[in-house]
């Protein structure tokens, strides 16, 4: 009776006709759907970045909603395009990984591989499987095509595994930053699990050093960051992030994706503190 | 009967996952909402520019529509969220102001200090109210949840008075540049109401300096501009524009968003017009 | 008793308050409307550009879909606004040659003047047709409105042709890059008519010459590209393109739009082969 919702996640930008392509594709086969733009500014055949937008996103979708995900460099190989289901949603993606994040919260998750091409937009290009395989998928999984249709189950899907923080020592951990958001706040991959301290009231002396600056201070609001402070803070998405208030925490450390995040905690100081 | 709109306004760009978060928040609540975007490139933490852009926009939509508008560097702090409803919207956003071109447009606005912790997505982060306040509000407002069960009525509501040129003299105006469009039109803060003899067929001699530019023309339409001139236009928006033929003129004159802008109407030549 | 679904293509971009409005106002006078976005990111005042857009999108879309195409540097002069209408679907547009390559495609296209006044926003603007002209028409289109109700068909409409390869003699053709895509794949306007060889498994040996670099090599995938190669592929759009497996090749051959495309089939070293 609900409408059908279906979300795109892609690294298609908006400056082409790509993202405009697949939703008359889904429109012409599925009239009714609500088709949702999560994201299309994934970075450029970068299937981490892919995974963790996606990962970030499609739990606050109602149960039944289709995800689509293309990140897809190896579009026209051997790459397979598959179906993922939990009892809440279903994904449909290329097999490279770019649902990694979303295996790793979901539990029970069924994978198919889709080989009916009863449901592909013919002719299929080697070039734009989103328009001629994902798209039309979508749409008739929107339509309540039984999953088993499409394709067996498989088990060795690819899956890979996030970059963690390590542990160098008892007291440092080696990060780093997995993106920058559109604020220049520095989204690194520590979570409160890495460095449960760090979320306590009082997290005692610490230090964080990311690019040319070293952070000593987590503020529970950006706001309360003092002018051109740079500060760290628990952000939405579970990780620690690198701030300042009203400006770009990018730009006042000189850092950005991938770049290295040192966390030492307590320290010679700290020690002194308790004796 | 009519399905609930729902448009959304903010400065949180579309690179990151947050608008699709948004946008799953409110299908999860109210699945038929038709969930319009305005714009998310409002200036980063630029209430006056998010202010400009809903006071343009709003008023296009149909009654009932619920704007959400969301530009809050003060996320996380003590600033209220709110709800401003006339005759026929709801604004859900953040008291710091943003919603001050409204108020000076509407008459008979209600506000509302949204304190309904029942209709919040829990846990409330620190730095995400898009998601956890805004968003879900405006949801139950859009399901014709009645105002007056999300907070008590508030008369000390933040508003701030755009700028308005100011006359330095009896034929002179000091104004300023509020934005520069896509095409590098220069958005002035001159309405006609400060300068009637330029909207008058034959408005005389004038002269306007912005940038390296003196201007003294207005075109009734872009395309009437001789290649290279540049020119004022009464833009679409009610102010005066400063505009080229096809060409941006904010790199034509060297001026862009806050540059100001000095119009001189009559003076020596134009007396002696009349002589 | 479907849902009416309205497509808009633009050079409006997405950081101003353009698009919102032109969304307002179509749900204004048919609030059950379906509007999805093609591309606001046309080239400003670029009608060749926009012509390009549409004409990639549009066939994808379900019977009775009405396509609004905004690419329009002579607003509010004597251009004519026109409904473009073919069996399956209606345009809505500026009548500059913005739908030249649709009329390419379409038979029997019905081209109208519009001039009913009764369905225009009042007042109408100089500046800003799309909100006060395009949109509202394309409103009652959706809703019915029998076109001949918006004013008299027409012949003498605009049409250009596209930028077609020309053979400078036997073996060589002169091509051109028509736009370069998200991922910096470089989009020629050779088809296969223009070089029937090059879409054989075996298109034996052939030169393309664009920017600093001689393209040896057709592959079926991107990712069929050695690291660093550069070479040609059929895309998606039915063109020609210059690409690289996970890197853009306009940064790595030194081209971009408008860049001329040298073409030379078989050569000496083919004609040796055969010896």
């Amino acid at each position: 009776m609900a409408r059908p919702i279906i979300t795109l996640t892609t690294d298609f930008g908006t400056n082409d006709h790509f993202v405009g392509v697949m939703k008359g594709v889904i429109l012409d086969i599925v009239a009714e759907a609500e088709i949702v733009d999560i994201c299309h500014s994934v970075q450029p055949f970068d299937v981490l970045d892919g995974a963790l937008t996606i990962s970030q996103a499609y739990s606050y979708y109602p149960t039944g909603t289709v995800h689509v995900v293309v990140v897809d460099p190896g579009v026209g190989t051997a790459r397979r395009p598959i179906i993922a289901s939990s009892d809440k949603y279903h994904f449909v993606a290329p097999d490279n990984g770019v649902l990694s994040l979303v295996y790793g919260r979901e539990e029970r998750m069924h994978v198919r591989h889709i080989t009916s091409e009863h449901y592909y937009l013919q002719p299929v290009s080697n070039t734009f499987h989103a328009r001629d395989i994902f798209s039309p998928v979508a749409a008739y999984l929107a339509k309540q095509v039984d999953t088993l249709k499409f394709g067996d189950e498989v088990e060795d899907y690819v899956r890979f595994a996030a970059p963690k923080p390590k542990a160098t020592d008892q007291n440092r951990i080696r990060a780093v930053v997995l993106k920058v958001d559109r604020f220049g706040n520095l989204l690194t991959n520590i979570t409160p699990q890495d460095a449960p301290v760090l979320s306590q009231p009082d997290p005692g002396q610490f230090k964080i050093v990311v690019g040319n600056k070293e952070i000593t201070e987590i503020r529970p609001a950006y706001a309360e960051g003092a002018p051109g402070e740079v500060f760290g803070i628990w952000g939405s998405m579970g990780f620690l992030e690198i701030a300042a208030n009203r400006a770009a925490a990018a730009q006042l450390v000189g850092a950005g994706k991938g770049s290295e995040v040192l966390l030492t905690l307590g320290g010679v100081a700290a020690a002194g503190k308790g004796a």
